[in-house]
């Protein structure tokens, strides 16, 4: 499907004066010694504080090394990816301190992360589960980026997500990676892992952010780069401005990687919402994420990049409901028209990304399953306007009983998984459920029939052995 | 907003190679004398059972006739209202013949009707209420359009809606709008009212909906020609061949209105959406409504004249839940970045239209809010782009206390009127409700503020007595 483009070639040229301005009059703080050496060395200026302003031509220079689609290996061919062109990537939701099970809102756990991998793993719609689709508040906190890693790896055969948290923890995931792929060269062969760095908005990049990209970028693995920007907090509130600011901020990073190791993998990455200035929360789904979405889009293309679009189905919402459900597609729907390569927290987002839902995981996986029908470009060849079916009807009949209906009906519309078209009485007969009540028996039916995915006996004793030496090692 | 276009040159050209075929081969069936011999005059192929088989290219040049914009008169200058172009008019549910009144779904009444007429009339975003936002079952069926147009005409000074059923009830609602605007020559001077001419589909106009065209159209008023089209039922099981069947029948009804009044304002509907071939009953808002939309918009560009998209928010839902907002929305942003003209429906309708819901009108009219500043251009000026507000804040601070924030936080970002970015606690203590329930809630509070507009009391007492005499008439 084509893409949709909103900015005009002028309001472009006035946003890349923008970034242009902002990179090097005011530039982009790196809280690193060895990144300020890595720039200083590329011959840009840093200055007090670790400020570094830029040469706009040289961070084009360097986001010119980057690929502009790459595949991404899985454990078995059919879980490859591919990051960029067409290609559209769907991750679950991540990083939630709190699950809703129910009505009940309680502290994520193991055993709760462990259900979303089992969900994202079960769903064709999910390429990658996440690391970390809830925090498992009752696990040890300098250790339990193990224990997730370990789940993602054990319960699930699908491209992985690397700990995020600080460099270290990025290598551990790259070693467990690495173990389950058959070993080190297994892993430096291709691209097998991402890892998301996300920049300390505004213009400042930490040492964790950066160490996490450097770990990735040293051994080929993808990162994405990515401006977390709520208007009103870390970026000003308008949104030309936010755009200057993220594409000022993607472009250092991406540059950084290309330091690092020319060529490394990355994706340009966004966040892009607003901060409700009645409330003072963050808010999700509303014009303006839409609006910055479409933008972030047509700007990511400019550069030649693949796109993290900020995710899925964002929400503010409280609960699975009608809000919940708007606020989602409107920030799924935006991401497809602007030709997002990969979209994290697909599914199971709630309450601004503080909440994981079991509900809205399956009410977002008929999201995606109708989006990607939507966007499946229509085929209108001669033989698809039926002109015997017209034929055989005439005036005033009616196709249920055509030739050309029987011969199709099985498969010429969409089947909805949650959502229901079913008559009043039989939804009644059927226990008068919305939406979201139905979603949630969904959810269980399928960790019911969840199967865990072949793994060699001696890579999980080497993954066991690893766990165990590095959980030692951190003391827990 | 730039339009989106789905459809290429190529695809274009083959469904025009398909209406054309359709119209002159096949044709559309007129049971009413007086449109066959309308035809036969203008020299069309006129066949037994009154199959008028088209020259495509005389239905083009009646087509031609049709103005491609035009204002609709309001009672007063501030409720006037233009159908084409990049305008957008918005209106209520119709024909509901249930009602959803928090939990309980019970027959429409004259009061339900009422009391969604008042909603309409107070909320801007909505342009014209419609006629009938559900079904008066408590009201005499002979002479219940009476008791609606007067609703209409003295609960809202909004542009009405006519009757829809048959010629003489359009008569009567155009008479009572001629009273309001103070007389028949009041009426006369300008397209003051509108209505629809349903399409008795497949290929068929049935004499009811061409005597509502011919009176419409005979006091240069507006129709709405809309072919009503679930695939499987009254389409083919196929996009492209619905998207056929639907130009095809458009244009031999805009044909008609021009043959009876050439220049008669008219808008090419639409209603495109598929049967469930599980459940046997419609679907909406789903891909397939989704996509027909998209093209139904690009196919009314071709040929000149405002568009209406099916509706505004359609569902299938049982309850204003996840799915309802869903659904909801995957209707109205493919109608927007379709350039729908028209969207009738565009607040309260649920469960296939079965249903009006208080609740769900609310919740609607925050999506109308939402998307249209969604689809505002985003203006980028180098003011916009806020460099002083970067001077200021720098490296790793935040915005909420600069100057620019402070300056804009009031009107910045878009405020909700159902919606919530409370955050949990507050949330809490503000009782815990989803959005259903607080949309519920404020379809109250939005009726006890509802203010009657003025009508002078002598129009009044003429309405009145109209009525009172058509009533006896009648029967009641």
């Amino acid at each position: 499907m084509p893409r949709y483009d909103v900015l005009s070639e002028e309001a472009m040229a006035t946003l890349e004066g923008g970034w242009r301005r902002l990179v090097s009059e005011i530039g982009i703080r790196f809280d690193c010694e060895r990144a300020q050496a890595r720039f200083r060395a590329a011959g840009q200026d840093v200055g007090d504080e670790g400020v570094v302003r830029f040469d706009p031509d040289f961070l084009l220079e360097q986001v010119a090394k980057a690929p502009g689609e790459f595949p991404v290996r899985g454990r078995t061919p059919e879980r490859d990816l591919v990051f960029g062109g067409d290609q559209m990537v769907f991750g679950g939701v991540a990083g939630a301190p709190f699950v809703l099970d129910g009505d009940e809102r309680r502290d994520g756990t193991l055993a709760d992360l462990e259900r979303f991998v089992q969900l994202g793993h079960t769903f064709d719609e999910i390429d990658t589960t996440g690391l970390i689709p809830c925090e498992p508040t009752d696990r040890p906190l300098d250790s339990r980026h193990l224990e997730m890693m370990y789940a993602q790896l054990t319960l699930t055969d699908k491209v992985p997500m690397a700990a995020l948290f600080d460099g270290a923890k990025t290598a551990d995931s790259l070693a467990m990676t690495a173990i389950v792929l058959g070993g080190d060269d297994e892993l430096d062969r291709a691209p097998a892992v991402y890892g998301v760095s996300n920049v300390n908005s505004p213009l400042r990049y930490d040492v964790a952010m950066l160490d996490v990209m450097e770990s990735l970028a040293l051994r080929n693995q993808v990162t994405v780069v990515t401006p977390f920007l709520l208007m009103g907090a870390m970026a000003p509130v308008a949104i030309p401005s936010a755009l200057v600011q993220q594409t000022a901020e993607q472009l250092a990073g991406v540059a950084y990687a290309q330091l690092v190791r020319p060529g490394a993998p990355v994706l340009l990455g966004s966040f892009l919402s607003h901060t409700d200035m009645q409330s003072g929360s963050p808010g999700f789904g509303g014009p303006e994420s839409a609006i910055g979405l479409l933008a972030s889009g047509q700007l990511a293309r400019r550069f030649g990049l693949p796109w993290r679009s900020g995710g899925g189905a964002l929400t503010s919402s409280q609960r699975p409901d009608a809000q919940a459900a708007f606020e989602g597609l409107n920030t799924m729907l935006p991401a497809f028209l602007a030709g997002a390569n990969f979209l994290l927290h697909s599914a199971g987002w709630l309450e601004s990304g503080l909440v994981a839902s079991y509900t809205k995981y399956v009410l977002d996986i008929e999201a995606v399953r109708i989006l990607r029908e939507e966007f499946t470009p229509l085929d209108v060849t001669p033989d698809s306007l039926a002109f015997d079916a017209h034929q055989e009807v005439g005036h005033a009949g009616h196709f249920l009983g055509a030739a050309h209906t029987l011969e199709r009906f099985r498969t010429c519309f969409y089947r909805p998984i949650a959502f229901s078209t079913a008559n009043y009485q039989r939804w009644l007969r059927d226990g008068g459920h919305d939406a979201a009540e139905r979603a949630g028996e969904l959810a269980e039916d399928v960790l019911e029939r969840y199967e865990r995915p072949p793994l060699a006996d001696d890579r999980l004793a080497e993954l066991d052995e690893f766990v165990a030496r590095r959980r030692a090692e951190l003391g827990d």
